[in-house]
C-alpha cells in the first residue's frame, strides 16, 4: 500500500536521497519550510494527507490530522511530545511515536566517556597550557590525574544511552548505580529508586545526568542533591538543561565543593555569552554535541527506513514510545 | 635475610611511610641527592652495600656494583638501561631488572582512550570556545564528530599498556592490529609485524605509539611511514618521543593529510616553549602525563614491596625484564 510520508527535517543531499531511494513506491512531502536543523518546530503544510509524519512534527498539527497513524521524531529527546494530553491522545486513536533514539545512544555515552576520561587525564588543564605560554606542568598534571577504575558512578535514568555507559564502562569494573522508576535489576548495574538517592548519591565519584525534561525532572538536581555529593565529586548532563537548577549548580562550584561539572545541555541554547556558567571554576561545556556523529542524516534516515518496513510488515517499532 | 636496599627516589610522605613499614627487618638506604621525579639519574652513594636498588640507579653504579642482584626501578620505561651491554652484564652476573609497567599501564591506557575520545568527540574545539568568545557551535561540532565504533586501531607495540587498552576498547567493537615482534595470537587483536606495514597502515584509524625509545625504535614513525596512513587518519604518542621523527609529524600535521596528532610524549622534554609542535594544526599536547595517577607513590611502592615479596620467596618478578 502506498502511504504519504510528510517531513520537516531536511538532511544533507546523501541522505535525502537514500530517503528517496528508500520510499520508492510511497509518497514523500517536504515540507517547504524544513531545515537542517531539529531544534525548529515548523512546517505543516500537507499533514492533513500524511500517513506518516517524519522529522519534527508540530503536536497541535498531529493532534489535528487523525488520519497520521504514525510519528518518527528525529531526535531522541521528545521533550514537545511527553505530555500526558498529547500521548494519551495519540493512544486514544491508535497513532504510533516513535524516537530516533538508537541513532543517538552511542554518539551520548561516548561522549560522557570522553567527558569522564578528559577530566580524569587533566586534558583541558594541558590544553590551556597549550594555548597558553606552553609550560610543561609534568609533576602537577601526574599527581592531579585520575583512575577510572573502581570509581563509583551513578546514572540519573536508564535508558538507551546509559544501557550503552554501562557496556562501555565495563573494563573499567566501576560501581554502577542507575536512577529507574522500574525496579527491574540489570546485570552489572544496581537500580536505585528515587527514596534511595540519600544513601547512594554520597558514594558517587561521578553523576550522570540523563533526564529527561518533563514536569517531573525539571529542578531535579537542586541544592539539596547537589549538596548529598560528596566533595570532589564530578557532575555530567547529556540529559536536559532545564533538569538542573543551575543556580544551585553554580553554587556548588563556587564553593568548591563540586570537583566539576560537565555540560553538554544547558537551561537555555545556546547558552548566552554571558551566562556565568561559561566562566565559573571547574565548569566545562560543550554545544548540546553528545549526540552528535558525523554520519548523523543517514543513521536517522536508515533507523526510520528500518522502522518503515517493521511498521509495514506489523513487526515491533524500534524506540517505540507509544 | 635481612637486605640492603637503596634508594634514590623520593616518595610522598604517606608512600615514604608505606615503603618504611613495608621494609620492616631490612635495611633502607636512601641516597641524600634523592629527588621527586623520576627523570633524575643521580644518587649513588651506599649502593656499594645494596642488594637491591630501587628507583632510577645510575647504570653505571649498577655494573660497578655486582653485589646488587635486583634492581627495581620506579617508571615504566627503562630506556638509560635497555642496551644490549647493561642488558648482558646483569644476565651474565645473575642480577635481575624489573620495572613499574604494572602501575603505568593502566593510567597511560586510560590515557589513549582519553585523547581518542576528546578528538572524537570535539572536545577541545569546544574548549577553545569556551575559553573565547562563547559561541555555541552546534551544527558545526556534531557534524564533526566522531563514533570510535568499528574503527581500526593499529598499536604499534604489545606490551602491558596495548593489552589493557585492546581492554577498554573491546565495548567499541573496534578493529585491532597490533605491531609486535613475537608473533603470538591474541583473541580480538590481530598481531602484525613490521614487514605487514605496509597493508595494514592504510586501514587505521587512529595509530597509538606505544614503542620504547631504543636502537631499533629511533625515528621509526617517519615520513615514509607517515605517508602511508590514509588522509585523516589519527596519530596518538605515549610511548618515546624519539620513536617519531618529528619533522615529519610537522609536515604531516601542515600539509593536512595527517587528521590529528596527539602527543603525550617529544623528542626533548620539557618541550621547549619556541617548539613548532606546540602551535602545528590539530596536534595537541599534554606533558608526559599518561601515567600519571592520584595514588602514583603508593602504588609503585606497593608494586615494588610486592616483588620484594615474591622475591624473598623464589616467585617469579611481575614486570621482569632480565
Amino acid at each position: 500500500m502506498s502511504l504519504t510520508v510528510w517531513c520537516n527535517r531536511r538532511f544533507r543531499p546523501e541522505a535525502e536521497q537514500q530517503l528517496r531511494d528508500g520510499l520508492a513506491g510511497h509518497r514523500l512531502v517536504v515540507a517547504p519550510d524544513a531545515t537542517l536543523a531539529d531544534a525548529v518546530p515548523i512546517g505543516r503544510a500537507a499533514l492533513e494527507d500524511a500517513d506518516v509524519a517524519f522529522g519534527q512534527p508540530p503536536p497541535d498539527g498531529i493532534l489535528a490530522h487523525p488520519r497520521v497513524r504514525w510519528v518518527h521524531v528525529t531526535s531522541a529527546g521528545y521533550t514537545r511530545y511527553d505530555t500526558p494530553p498529547f500521548l494519551e491522545a495519540l493512544r486514544a486513536r491508535g497513532t504510533a511515536f516513535s524516537t530516533s533514539s538508537g541513532v543517538f545512544a552511542d554518539p551520548c555515552a561516548q561522549h560522557v566517556l570522553a567527558m569522564i576520561l578528559a577530566l580524569s587525564r587533566q586534558l583541558h588543564a594541558s590544553y590551556r597550557d597549550q594555548l597558553g605560554d606552553h609550560s610543561w606542568h609534568y609533576d602537577e598534571r601526574r599527581y592531579e590525574s585520575d583512575l577510572l577504575t573502581g570509581q563509583t558512578v551513578v546514572m540519573l535514568g536508564y535508558g538507551a544511552i546509559a544501557r550503552r555507559l554501562a557496556e562501555l564502562l565495563g573494563p573499567f569494573r566501576c560501581r554502577l548505580f542507575a536512577l529507574r522508576r522500574q525496579a527491574k535489576s540489570v546485570p552489572g548495574v544496581r537500580i536505585i529508586a528515587e527514596e534511595d538517592l540519600t544513601a547512594i548519591l554520597p558514594l558517587a565519584d561521578h553523576v550522570v545526568d540523563l533526564l529527561p525534561d518533563n514536569e517531573r525532572t525539571r529542578g531535579w538536581m537542586n541544592a539539596r542533591r547537589f549538596a548529598c555529593l560528596k566533595p570532589g565529586a564530578r557532575f555530567y548532563n547529556v540529559g536536559r538543561g532545564a533538569t538542573v537548577d543551575q543556580r544551585a549548580l553554580l553554587e556548588a562550584l563556587r564553593s568548591g565543593r563540586l570537583g566539576a561539572a560537565f555540560l553538554d545541555v544547558t537551561e537555555t541554547e545556546p547558552l548566552p555569552p554571558d551566562d556565568p556558567l561559561w566562566t565559573a571554576p571547574r565548569c566545562l561545556i560543550t554545544p548540546h554535541t553528545a549526540g552528535g556523529r558525523r554520519d548523523q542524516d543517514e543513521a536517522v534516515v536508515r533507523h526510520f527506513l528500518d522502522n518503515l518496513r517493521a511498521w509495514e510488515a506489523g513487526q515491533p517499532l524500534a524506540d517505540r514510545i507509544v
